[in-house]
C-alpha cells in the first residue's frame, strides 16, 4: 500500500483550520499532502506551499485549476481526494466540482450555506459512489465512541432526555484583534450563511447528540440572541429539542458566554442509566446507573468496548486531545478509501458523511425559522 | 434574650422533612421546639412528641387546636411562630390560620396549591406585618450568597444568559418501596397541586436563578414530560426562560434522570464574567472572567465578601452542607424575629418570603399552561 | 429515655471548638448541655452560660468545681459526661479527674501532652469501665466509614501502600490577626506539647489512615520543618510510614502550605483495588479497580453498605459536612452510653477511644525523635 | 529551509514507543524519518521500513551500520540526527557512537544504565558541541511550562515544600499478557538497570519537580518495595526529598498502584502561593494564593505568559495531550538544530538535555543505595 494523496482547498499559512487539518490528516502516516489551492492568490498559495515543502507546480491558483490539472496527472501521481477547509461559503463549489471530476472529498462543517446545496452534494455522492467525510471532529473522541456504543447496545435503556450545551466566550473578548483572523467571516451572512453560532458550533452540538443517541432531532423551538451592537447573525441560542426516539431536551449555545473556552457538554438520560461527556475533559466518560455506583470510563481503561479501545493510539492515562480526535475522522476516511482502492472488503465506515451534512444545514434553517416565529416548533424535514 | 419558641405542623417521626426542619431550626441554639401537631392522629402526634422530649399537653390533635390553645397560653410560654412541613396541599390552611391568629410563619415550598391561595397569604402577611419565611433552602448556601452579591455589585456586568438544571433520578428507581414514604403524595394532583416535578424541584430552580440574578422570570415556554405508566403529573421538563433583566436561558428539570442524585446546577453569564454553582459540590463557586483566569471561591476563603464570610459557622476547608444551608434560612428568620420582639433596629431580612412564594406558584401555573399550548410562551404575571 | 446531660470544660464564647462541640453534640437531639466550666474566670464562664441559656448555678469557676459539685447533684440532674474542648495542655487533668469521679469523658485530640499521661488515662478507662471518646471527627464521615468497611471486607485485597496528606496554609497568612484567637497556644510548646502541626493535624492523618486500613503505623521516619522566624515547634513534616499490615507509605503535613484550606487526603492501594478520600470533597469516595472502571461512591448512593447508609441523616445528593461528621462521633458515643445506662445490649462502639489517643501521642513522640535523628526510623511502641 | 532528517534506532512495528516518537517528531512538519535500524534483524527492520514507506536501502541491520553508512551519504541526503527509542540498556552505545560520528542525538530516558556511562555521554556532548535531547516528555506540557515560569518569575515566593507522585497500576494487572510487549525488559536488571520503577517513572518525577522548581534534589531517603513473587527490581517507592533551594518533600512512585493509570501529580508550595499539576488532567494548572482565590490556568487562557501561549497549537478549550507534549520536545530540539544548521542566532534551548540525563541516573543510584541502607539519606552527587 501507499499513502493516500491529499489536495487542500483553503488553509493558507495564517489559517488556523488549515493547520489543524494538516496535522490531523498526517498524524497516522496514512495521508500525505501533495497539492493545494490554499490562498486567494497564486503567489500566496506558493508561499504556503513552500513552507509546507510542496513542489511549486502543485500549488494552484484556484480550486478549479487544481481539480482540472490533477485530473490530468497519471494515476500514480494525482491526488486521491480533496479536503476543503475554507470558510462556509466556499465549501459547496469545490466539493461539487471535485465530486463531478471523480475525486473523493473531505469537507469542514457546516457542509454548505443552503439546504439546497447540501442536497445537491448528497445526490452527487450517492450517484457517484465517491466517499465524502464531514469533519465533525468531536465524534472522533474515544469517549464519544464509547458513549455511542453504550447507547446502541442498550446499556442505558430507552433514551428519555438529552441536555447539550456548546458555549464559548471568545466573541465577547475585549481584545478582539487577537482573534481577528478567524472572526470576520463568521459574522458575515454572505460567508457564514443564515446561521452564526448555529452554524459554527450549533451544528457540532446537533451532530454530537444525534451521533451518541442514534436518533435525529425531528423538531425544535429556538430562542436566539444577537448580543451586541450591529449584530446580524445569532451569537447565542436557547433551544428545545424533540428527537426521533421520543426523547426531549434542551440545547444551549453561545459564543458570548464570557469565560467559557470550548465548553461542549452532552448529557443523555435513559431508563437504566445516564452519561455525561465534556469536551474540555475529553478523556473521561461519566456514567450513572439505576443500580450501580457512578462509573468513570477512560480510553483504554477497564471495560471499554474493544472497538473503542482500538481508537486510542497510546496507553491508558496518556491523554489524547482535539487533534487526535480530528485525526480519527481522517483515519476512518483513509481506511475506507484504502479499502476501496485495494478492493478490500469494506468495514462499516466510521465518520460523518454527507447525510449528516444535510441534517446540519436543516438544523440551522429550522432554528432560524423557529426564532422568527417566536420560538414555535419547526420540523427539520420541512427544509 | 431567650430562645424563640416554635410549633410544628406536620413532621411526624417518619417524615424526612420534619427531621430536617428540626435539625436546621435547632442548629444555632436560637430556636426551640415547644409544641406540635405532627401527625394525622393525636396518638401518633403524642408518640412523636415523646420521642422529641416534648410535654404531652403540647402535642395537639390538629393544627387548629394547636393555634387556638397556644394563643391562650401566657406570653412567656406560648409559641412565637408556626413552622409548616406538611405535604403541599396542607400548607395554605395552617399558614392562613396562624397569620390570622397573630403567629409568624415558616412554611415549606411550594407555598400553596393555587395562585389564589398564594395571593391570600401575601395579602395577610402584608396586612398583619407578621413575618413569613419560605424555606427555599438552597439560597441559604454561602456560595449562593456570594453569587448573588457578585451579580448585585456588578462584578459580572450585564446578565445575558442563564442555564439552570435540577435533576434527580429517584422516581425511576427500581426499589420504589425504598422511597415510598416520601413518594406517594408527590404523584397525586390533589396533594401536590397541578405541578409534579415543577412544584417539587422546579420552584427551587426558579427561585435560585431569580435570587442569584436579582431578576424575575417574566415568561417561559415549557415542554413537559410524564414518563412512565399512568403518570398524571409532570416528572420531567424542558423550558425556555426570558427574564426581567433581558437575559434568556434554559431550564432542565427531572425526577426521572436516572443516576442523578440532587443535581441542581446554575450557570449565569454576564458581559464581564460568569459563574457556576453546583449544589452537590456546594462549597465551591466557580467564576470565569473576560480578563482573568478562572477563580474558585470557597466559604471563608480569600476575597469572599464579609457579609458572606459571616454566614459560615466553621473555618475554610471545613465543608458545610444541606442542613447548614437550611439552618441559614431559620437563622435569618430568627434574627429578624428577635429584632422585632426586642424592638431592635431591623437589618435587611435575608430569607425567602411570601412574595417568592407567590412567584413560585405562578411559575408552576405558567409552565403547565405553556405545556398545554405546545410550549408557547406564557407570562407568569398572567396568573 | 431521656437526653444525655453534658458538662463542658473549655469552649468559652470566643472559642471556635467550643461552638463546634456544642453544635455537633446537639444535632441529633440526644444530648443537652447542662453545665460548664467554659472560661478561665467564673465571670466569663457565666457570660458564656448566659448566652447558652444555662442556669447560672451550673456555670462553674473551674473544672474541679464542676466535677465535684455535679457529683453531689441527684442522679436525675447531674451531668452524665464531661466533654473537654480546651487547648492540648488542659486535656489530661480534667479527663483524669472526671474518670476518677465516675464521669464518662469526651475529649478533643491530641489526648494529652505526653505518652505517660495518655497511658494513665488508658489505665483509668480500662479500670473504671467508663466510656471515653476522642473526637477524631474525620472518621465520622460516611465515606470514611465506607472506605474502612471496604478494606475490612477485603474488597481492596491485601493493602500494600498508603499516601496521606494533611495540608493547611493558615499559619502563613499575612493577616495573622485574623486567626489570632486560635493560633497562639498552638505555637507554644507548653500548651501544645512537643509537636506542633504533628499534634494539631498529624494525629488526624495518623488516625485516619489507621482507621481506614485497620492497621497501625509501627515505625516512621520524619523530616520536620520549622518554617519562619523564631519557630520552636514543627509546622511542616514529610514522613515515611511502615504499617502493621506490611504496607508502606508517605505522609505530608503542613500548616504553611499556602493556599491550602483543610486538605486532608488519603489514598490506599491494595492488590485488587484502591481508594481515595478528600476531606474537602467529603461526600465522594473514589475507588479504582483491577478489573472494573473507576467508581465513585456517595452517601446513601448505590451499593453503599447498609451500616454506612444509616449514618447519613438526609437523602443522597444532599451534602453533609464537617459538623455532621463531628456529630457522628457524639452520636456513636451517645448511643453507647444510652445502652449502658439502660442496660441494653451493647453494639460494637463506633468512635475513637482512649487507645487511639495513646497511639496519637506515640505518633507525635516518634516523629519528633526521628526528626532529631535526621529522619531515622523510630518505632511508635518505643514510647 | 528543509525538513530535518531523522534516523531511528529501535522502534519496530510492535513497539509502542517507536510509534510515539514517530508521531511526535512528525507532528509539526519539521522532521522526516529517513532511515532506521528498528529491529534486531535486518528482515524485521525492512518490514518496519516498508510499513513506514521508507526505501529499503535505508533500513539498516544495526545502529552501527546505520551510523557508518549514513555518514558516507552526501550532505543533502544523510540523516541529521539519530533518535534512540530502544530499551534502557541499548541507549548508551548508539548514543555514544552517533556523537563520535558527528550526529546529533535524541534519546529516551533513563539516559543510560550507569552513572559512568551517563558522564561519558555528557563529556562527549560538551566536547563535540553536538545537540542532545532527552525525551522527558512531561516537561513539554504547556501547563508545566507555565508552572516553571511562575516559579522562575517569583510568583510563588520562596519554594518551601514539594509533593510528587507517579503512580501506575499496570504491573498488577491480571491479564498480564495484554501488556506483555512492553513489560518483560522492564523487570530485567540487565536491560532496565539497577532501578525498576525508579528508572521507568521515578526519573520522570525527579525531572519534573526539578524542572518546575528550578532546583535539584540534593539528597534523598528511599524506602523501596518489590511487591510480588520473584521480583528483583523495585516496583514501588516512598521517598523523602531535600532540594538545593532548601525545600523538602515526598515522592511516591509505584507501578503496582492498582487502578491508577498514569497518575503523575506534582504540588509545589511557596511562601506566596502554591501550584498543582496532574498529568491526567494536563490542560489545567491549579494555583492557590495567600491573598487571592484559587485560580485555574489553561493553555491559551487568560494571563498565560506569552512564551507559554506560543506552545499551544490550537485555541483555548481544545485539549492537547501526551503526543503534543512529546512533540514539543522534538520541536524545541528541531528549532535549535535548524538554527545551528542555518547559523541563525540561538534562542535559549527549551528541552531536557544530557545534564538532566546524568541527574536522572544519579537519582536512581541514590535511591537504590538509600534503600539498601534502610532509607538513610544519600546525596545524588556521591555518584
Amino acid at each position: 500500500m501507499r499513502k493516500l494523496r491529499m489536495g487542500m482547498v483553503g488553509g493558507g499559512l495564517d489559517s488556523f483550520m488549515g493547520d489543524v487539518h494538516r496535522k490531523a490528516s498526517g498524524l497516522d502516516g496514512m495521508i500525505e499532502l501533495v497539492c493545494g489551492a490554499f490562498n486567494s492568490t497564486v503567489e500566496k498559495t506558493k508561499q504556503t506551499g513552500k513552507a509546507l515543502f510542496l513542489p511549486e507546480d502543485r500549488c494552484y491558483g484556484s480550486f478549479q485549476e487544481m481539480i482540472l490539472k490533477e485530473k490530468e496527472l497519471p494515476e500514480g501521481d494525482r491526488m486521491d481526494f480533496v479536503t476543503i477547509v475554507t470558510p462556509n461559503h466556499l465549501h459547496f463549489e469545490p466539493a461539487k466540482m471535485a465530486l463531478e471530476n471523480g475525486f473523493h472529498v473531505v469537507c469542514d462543517k457546516p457542509m454548505t450555506l443552503t439546504v439546497n446545496e447540501a442536497k445537491i452534494l448528497e445526490k452527487l455522492v450517492n450517484e457517484t459512489g465517491l466517499l465524502f467525510a464531514l469533519t465533525h471532529n468531536y465524534t472522533g473522541n474515544a469517549m464519544v465512541k464509547q458513549a455511542q456504543a453504550m447507547v446502541a447496545k442498550g446499556a442505558l435503556g430507552e433514551i428519555l432526555k438529552v441536555q447539550v450545551q456548546y458555549l464559548q466566550g471568545w466573541m465577547a473578548e475585549e481584545e478582539e484583534e487577537k482573534e481577528a483572523k478567524i472572526k470576520p467571516w463568521r459574522a458575515d451572512p454572505k460567508k457564514s450563511g443564515i446561521g452564526g453560532s448555529l452554524a459554527d458550533i450549533g451544528t457540532h452540538a446537533e451532530n454530537l447528540v444525534s451521533y451518541i443517541t442514534g436518533a435525529e432531532i425531528t423538531e425544535l423551538a429556538a430562542d436566539l440572541g444577537r448580543i451586541g451592537k450591529n449584530r446580524v447573525l445569532d451569537n447565542d441560542g436557547n433551544l428545545l429539542l424533540r428527537m426521533s426516539n421520543g426523547a426531549k431536551g434542551t440545547m444551549s449555545i453561545s459564543q458570548m458566554a464570557v469565560g467559557e473556552e470550548n465548553a461542549l457538554i452532552v448529557k443523555v438520560y435513559g431508563s437504566k442509566g445516564s452519561l455525561e461527556w465534556n469536551q474540555e475533559d475529553s478523556t473521561k466518560l461519566i456514567t450513572k446507573w439505576i443500580d450501580k455506583p457512578q462509573q468513570t470510563f477512560t480510553p483504554d481503561g477497564n471495560d471499554i468496548y474493544e472497538e473503542v479501545r482500538a481508537i486510542s493510539r497510546i496507553p491508558k492515562g496518556h491523554p489524547e486531545g482535539y487533534l487526535e480526535a480530528f485525526a480519527n475522522i481522517y483515519r476512518g476516511f483513509a481506511k475506507h478509501l484504502m479499502s476501496v482502492i485495494n478492493n478490500d472488503p469494506i468495514e462499516k465506515p466510521d465518520y460523518p458523511s454527507v447525510a449528516e451534512g444535510v441534517r446540519g444545514v436543516q438544523f440551522i434553517y429550522a432554528a432560524v425559522e423557529s426564532d422568527k416565529q417566536n420560538a414555535s416548533w419547526v420540523k427539520l424535514d420541512s427544509f
